[in-house]
């Protein structure tokens, strides 16, 4: 079991990543005080895989345990579905101390930490990420949020948890496109950060693909402490530093936006923003031909795709009107010299953008 | 023109109370740096009563303004009338630098707070309030929220606004009823802080019932001060020192859930809690039945009830799961020791409770 501290002023909390080590999550949450009684929100497969071993685990430290599930899709990160899961909360929640606890993938976590974040202005809540792209990204660093019809993620808070649970044998159940859309992130942690991250998934891919405990404990914790070490500096994404997380999430937004979140999945559309950056990197001649070819290669060859398939151009060119970092008078990107270096860069040429997205047609 | 200075360490604003002073709105917003344009969320009567003004104000500043009015009713504070505005707002938020007015009473302060807290993860707002009871209370300190069929308040944040604009020319469009439900509040100051704010009023009853300029000004300014000093050590109530702000509420809450939040409202049901608190202190012997009388005295001069009329005792007593502060076997009082000294006191009996609501029949 390893332990990374996000080391928050106010709020600092652990990230505890392992092996197996569901029975052992009792343990960990007494020393934190949260409560009697754990509201778990989860899905119904995820459930059916893991519920049993997560009640197990709690009822044996006196927690009293209430599941309750919201189908497995991005519609239940509404503000209709917080609203139903709150009433259900506030009628269990009578003459107890209740604390949340988000079982499951992106949308569960989110939709988990918001609802945490405004019960009565706040209850505790942990996360207990169950893909890897919650473990290595979306469980850490307390941004929750709710979709309106207009945009993702438009409705939310920061509101930190009070402890990330990682159990890397979750991950088993992925199937293969779930586990390379958590790989986007991954490889984003060793293009902005770590040569040394970035080199071994390119010498493990297959053992990654592959979900082998002791490649995902050391990638999950690897890129854990990276965004630790990132959100503790800048929680609220106020003074740039949590910025560069955004490395190809700008492009990533407008072709998710442009597809209607249909065709392509986050780490998908993350691996294509990626190549976009480069694109634009290239041009801007702050990043060699040979570094782009690495960073396409290491893509390829976890599966993930390099070329933009059934969206359309204009689509994507016009999308997102409520992200002002894309295609404004004022964009901004996040931009790479090299593995490991980063740039922020402002009002790039519209052409640069648009040619580094045509590229990949 | 008053300045009182609400000093958070890390989002300090001022509070500016004055009369007849909105058409210096613009002039105190430019320096804030809010925003291009101001969402106004109101209801149709203060709109039709004040919302001209506020435009003017804004316009001479170069701000646009866009109206969203709610019903005026506590029915506006419900998750349903929150997705609705966060909707139109979002479809209005295209290309702009927006932020959020808060022009009204209690409802549309909590409610518009609601909104700016979740919208993007937080946007900048200020409260314009119109009542006594949000100048002197609800439009301080942050606290937002919206009701659940099973609770008012059960959902919200502590978000802070940008500043806080009271102008007392305002309160004249209070009716008689109105007016004395936002003393119920500057009674609470008076009580729990300042005797000589509680002598100010007794002195000038007549005048503040009149809402004589100079005299509302010099209460709106006061307990703007107390409440400043107070969220400032203290703001998210953590450090028990905001608890005192509950002194009359613990009861009051009862009494309003008991009455379906009909029959009486805020101010009144203070008015009631307030007596409750000073007879479990005086049971407790605690408080002197002078000082009793003399709180008695003026609530009965401000026209407030002193008897509970037309609530079930029982339901008082049985009400309120969700207020673990009351008649729980760990229930917690604000109580006072005299005018301006506070006490606050746990388990007390519940015999000691209840024939201090018996008493007020």
């Amino acid at each position: 079991m390893r332990k990374v501290r996000l080391g928050l002023k106010k709020c600092p909390y652990d990230i505890i990543i392992g092996s197996n080590i569901i029975n052992r999550l009792g343990r960990v949450t007494d020393k934190l005080n949260l409560g009697s009684d754990a509201f778990i929100i989860t899905n119904p497969l995820i459930k059916r895989k893991f519920g049993k071993a997560v009640k197990k685990a709690f009822i044996k430290s006196g927690v009293r345990v209430k599941f309750r599930t919201v189908p497995d899709t991005e519609k239940s990160k509404s503000v209709a579905t917080a609203a139903l899961v709150l009433t259900d909360l506030c009628a269990y929640d009578i003459k107890k101390k209740i604390f949340i606890v988000a079982l499951g993938g992106g949308v569960v976590g989110d939709l988990a930490g918001f609802i945490a974040s405004v019960y009565k202005r706040g209850v505790p809540y942990i996360q207990i990420p169950t893909t890897l792209l919650a473990q290595v990204d979306s469980a850490i660093g307390g941004k929750t949020a709710v979709d309106l019809k207009e945009g993702k993620n438009l409705i939310g808070a920061i509101y930190q948890p009070k402890l990330v649970f990682s159990d890397v044998a979750f991950l088993r159940s992925l199937d293969l496109r779930q586990t390379r859309a958590g790989l986007g992130e991954v490889f984003k942690y060793g293009i902005i950060k770590d040569p040394e991250l970035f080199a071994f998934i390119e010498r493990n891919c297959g053992k990654i693909l592959r979900r082998d405990s002791r490649a995902m404990e050391h990638i999950v914790t690897r890129c854990s402490e990276i965004k630790a070490a990132i959100v503790s500096r800048d929680e609220k994404e106020e003074k740039g530093l949590r910025t560069i997380l955004n490395f190809g999430h700008t492009a990533a937004h407008a072709i998710e936006a442009a597809s209607g979140y249909k065709k392509l999945n986050h780490g998908e559309a993350v691996a294509l923003g990626m190549l976009v950056a480069c694109g634009i990197s290239r041009r801007l001649r702050l990043l060699d031909g040979k570094t782009e070819e690495r960073i396409e290669g290491l893509i390829k060859a976890a599966g993930l795709p390099t070329q933009i398939r059934g969206v359309n151009l204009d689509r994507i060119i016009s999308a997102h009107y409520h992200d002002k970092k894309f295609l404004g008078a004022k964009n901004r990107f996040v931009l790479i010299t090299g593995i490991g270096k980063t740039r922020i860069t402002r009002n790039i040429p519209l052409k640069i953008i648009k040619d580094s997205i045509k590229e990949r047609f």
